[in-house]
């Protein structure tokens, strides 16, 4: 009893003194909605101490919550696990110890791990797991089926990353794909881009998939263009897990990678549409006017003419407004105004194609 | 004809050095509008070369715009211009000068003007003065009453500033009051805060004002809870000029100084609630519920409990959100908070009281 | 073989991703050096996984090092370790996980615990063990001791903090000062200040401390006016573990609290000449010179006058210069202008009185 | 008598009143002189509303003393003022006005002014001069001529830019050469790099010259590596206008453009070296030693490696210290690794070589 309240008493301490970090609040992102579905900022791929990560599980869900993501699944290495003479290993805690802290935050949380083998096959990531403990078996593409067993989601880690063999799609992973046991492939993890998985992701209909993979404790206060992480926004039916695992598996996903937004033209134009915001002219000449054209997402874009109108380039930083001059000879009607977003790819080195759209009086 | 294009080259080459600056955007503010009313951010009064100010007359448009105002007025002094060996006085010109600039950002411009005497009786914008010139006159009431014959709204400026006799409500100021000469009192001017111009905005139903004063460039990059400007906001039936002065008339304003809003509890009650978004628990046990508040605004929200239930202290900065733990004997009903938000005055050292609705599920 | 070889790989990637962080650098602390001593920046009071910590040891030393500091002690509980289902215990792992890491950056390490008791007698740190284990015994008195007869350095940690008796000077402390058992007080812990325990040190001897007590991951990237933790600058001998021992007994410490430092006059008053630089006038008139004083350090320094020289009010932030202008009738005579550093305490509520001395030309 | 108090009423107003912006301090630029020499941080080119300019001359000495330089010129263009209906044109204005400031904040001023033409001949600014007034004359080759029998110093702006025939080399500044008339050119200029320039002045033994041709407020509150003005480090023999002059004529500058420092090598190897401190080992192994590198500089240097010796890249971010890990078989011997400094031009494109010594025990 009285070690009841000793317990007590220093549980509270622990939580007075760590609040002086004063780092609880949330920081929501900036990113719309597309027509029927809701936009949600998604990292499926971080690490802990339960392998060779260096934080306590429930802070992968702190550092998500006040960064504005929405849903999270942390990913230890099965196979790997260095710190195991500390920790014993148990492949299903790092989730257990995490939900009340992602429940209390409002945070999804899908349990999830890493199957791990040298390349090839390399890294693959299993989403949406009941049980990661039967995956923890010596031959890969039996774990792999495992986690298919269960429903999970998975995807071909950082595919142009290590070994002599880096890169390239082998037989295994013709393999898993016939079988459909994998879904998705990481377009870009941490600061790494893989143009070749971009291009397969696009030739294979395979999701693609924005991680930060970090390790470390994530100092980031904020996601805000220039200093977010790698992180797959996914346009679900609603906010839950399942509308996530839906959306996953119909491919409704697209990346945000340093400065780019990175995904299927399908999902790029509306999303793009969704950032900006156009208002009619408030004021004319005779051979131009002028508007307001404001960019209310996290993301900066940067914008280059196409057509004839408008200025030759433009460069719309995130949450803010331009007021642009447009020369024209009719001020009084619409302008559709024909652009490329160089920072919208919806295949390797490919800008989305735009029109920004000026209306009339 | 040569010379014409010899111009016209120059014009061009100080437009590409100058945008090299890169602060061509404006970071719109967030405040929520009222109902029936938009909420236009005001700062007017500011000086330029025309006075004692350090900046050409448009840069002030520039400042304003890149940081999210709607409304402002140059009102340099009429009876201070230390740089008159350089510059000839011409008290139309900052105006004048600033109106072009202000159009193509779509900024709210007022004509405007500082009548500049000793205390007393001391400083009094004049705002939507057709003609400054008028007011260039010796004696001081004679020129407020010239500029309220100009239909224009008078602000007794920095009441509690400078000399033996400052900040006393003298003959002088009766006459006016009385004439209804004058509508307005500065409450916070740039770092200075007036609690008697407070109180007698309420005592005597004058509009509460907040300006900058500026004189030299604003190095403020945007508004923001800890860098903005003392500013006015304003609650008009739309965004123009007519609207704004029928509000300043009718006394529909609030002041954002430093880190509190201060106004009438007419107005401060909507806008605090138009600030606060809360959400219907996400988690409930027996005793407690989990609840999202946030903030949507840019004013830093700093709230003290008065009734029974939630946190004691609740700190919700500009643009996040905060989870909230709410102990409760009900937690399938709604709940109402009370609090009194510190940093929102409604009277000198009064807080707004507030309640703080979570809804049930 | 095989395996050898895979489980290189695999420790390659988890530096190249964690890498990305790229936080990988030292922002070098500016505080100068008094005469014949070198100022250490120490943080002898935080905690890791081992106890109700957040992250893994080494990461301790990632912190500290990258904000400029010079010396840690990883204090886990010996009481208290909520985490032992996970993470068997064992109180000499924090140390011995973490001193790779220290040797690597060069920053030092002592092997610390804090022992955890209810309030009284409060928690106490031993910070300069050789094995920590002897420690974790029933009688807290006993383990004080034994921590002793390993030559450890004890503090009295947060000594107003928690518990209906807390902030007390009991029996037990007066057994273990008159033993000589400890040896130190936080006079600051987090963002908590202890006026008594400020007080006490200056009564019975004790030395000043103040300490992080993180237990989150530390955000911060640098340390800096304004954003670094509370911590102790110690003066000592050399940069050595043995030199900052012997400056911990002999009470050499100040203490750097949010926006002041704090501790004794003797060190407070070198350390604040060694922040300031005043250079001879530059300009002179009849009745005035100006000069530049520079403030070198990394706190801001607030100074207030008591003589009858130099502005009323001087803030000098932290790495920055201000040009003063001082009236005098003696322009060409060297300045010596009588303040109070407003921010330097060398008691509760008593600032340190400063000499400024201009030189003359 | 009463006027005249009244006067200095009001002064003492604007004071308090843009004092309130609290900008009044300055950040010292952080780069090392040279052995004989002293490191003057200039922009001997900007503007104010006695040209095109928007600010008011002596907000010219307080950005630059604010932000760390030593000196600067005011060159108003002299054929080129678009204010003039407000402003009467008169060319040594903006020096006489901004004297008192800079002698105030011991800032180095020379009265300069731009010779402003088409291209051909182009931009040449004249600093030093006694007297702006006799280059106001038609005739472009007369008024360089002019400047230099008041022993200015001339350079010719901006090459790069403007026009049909902009960038070439046409027979007038053969003429201009040939005479010795001119005597330095902009390498770089605002957001903008001139090769041609940069390669002439390696060939025809021209000073370089970067500067930031500001028109608008410069709204930064100091330099720093990412946030500073386009400027040259100049090498002079003291802190004077005659040595600072003297070293221009002499060649003996660099250019801070962006992240690149620009100079002839007999310049740029003692600047690096000076920014550089490598500590002797503080760990050693049987086959590598670890060292700290430091860049004291305001500059981020960036490393590739050229011998065989050290890590592969490295990034030494402005005012850090890394920790560097180098395999040696003799790790008890002082190491001289050789890399280029990739941010460092010795000619367009031409990184320089550089030599990292770490010493030995």
């Amino acid at each position: 009893m009285k070690m009841r309240n000793y317990r007590l008493a220093i549980v509270a301490l622990a939580f007075v003194l760590s609040s002086a970090a004063a780092q609880d609040v949330r920081h929501e992102l900036q990113f719309p909605d597309l027509p029927g579905y809701q936009t949600l900022a998604c990292d499926l791929h971080m690490h802990t101490v339960f392998s060779d990560g260096s934080v306590w599980p429930p802070v992968r869900a702190e550092e998500a919550w006040r960064q504005g993501l929405d849903a999270i699944s942390v990913t230890d290495h099965i196979e790997y696990t260095p710190k195991k003479d500390d920790i014993p290993v148990q492949h299903n805690r790092p989730y257990d110890l995490t939900i009340g802290e992602a429940r209390e935050k409002n945070l999804l949380l899908a349990r999830g791990a890493e199957i791990t083998r040298d390349t090839p096959p390399g890294h693959f990531n299993a989403i949406f797991l009941s049980d990661v403990e039967p995956l923890n078996t010596e031959d890969f593409v039996e774990a792999v089926k495992r986690a298919n067993e269960q429903g999970a989601y998975v995807v071909w880690n950082h595919q142009g990353w290590k070994g002599p063999e880096k890169g390239q799609w082998l037989e295994v992973h013709t393999k898993l794909y016939d079988n459909k046991w994998f879904h998705g492939m990481e377009v870009a993890n941490g600061d790494e881009y893989y143009p070749d998985a971009h291009q397969w992701c696009l030739d294979k209909n395979l999701t693609m998939m924005g991680n930060s993979d970090i390790h470390a404790p994530d100092l980031r206060e904020k996601s805000a263009a220039g200093e977010h992480r790698t992180m797959t926004l996914v346009f679900a039916k609603d906010r839950s897990l399942d509308a996530l695992k839906e959306a996953l598996f119909a491919g409704r996903t697209a990346v945000w990678y340093k400065d780019q937004i990175i995904g299927r033209k399908e999902w790029l134009e509306p999303l793009f549409g969704g950032c900006i915001r156009a208002s009619k002219p408030h004021v004319r000449s005779k051979d131009a006017v002028w508007a307001e054209i404001g960019n209310t997402s996290d993301v900066d874009i940067a914008l280059e003419r196409t057509g004839n109108a408008g200025p030759v380039e433009l460069k719309l930083p995130a949450r803010t407004t331009s007021v642009v001059k447009i020369g024209t000879n009719a001020p009084d009607q619409p302008l559709e105004l024909s652009y490329k977003a160089t920072n919208f790819l919806v295949a390797p080195k490919t800008a989305l194609d735009v029109t920004l759209t000026v209306p009339g009086p």
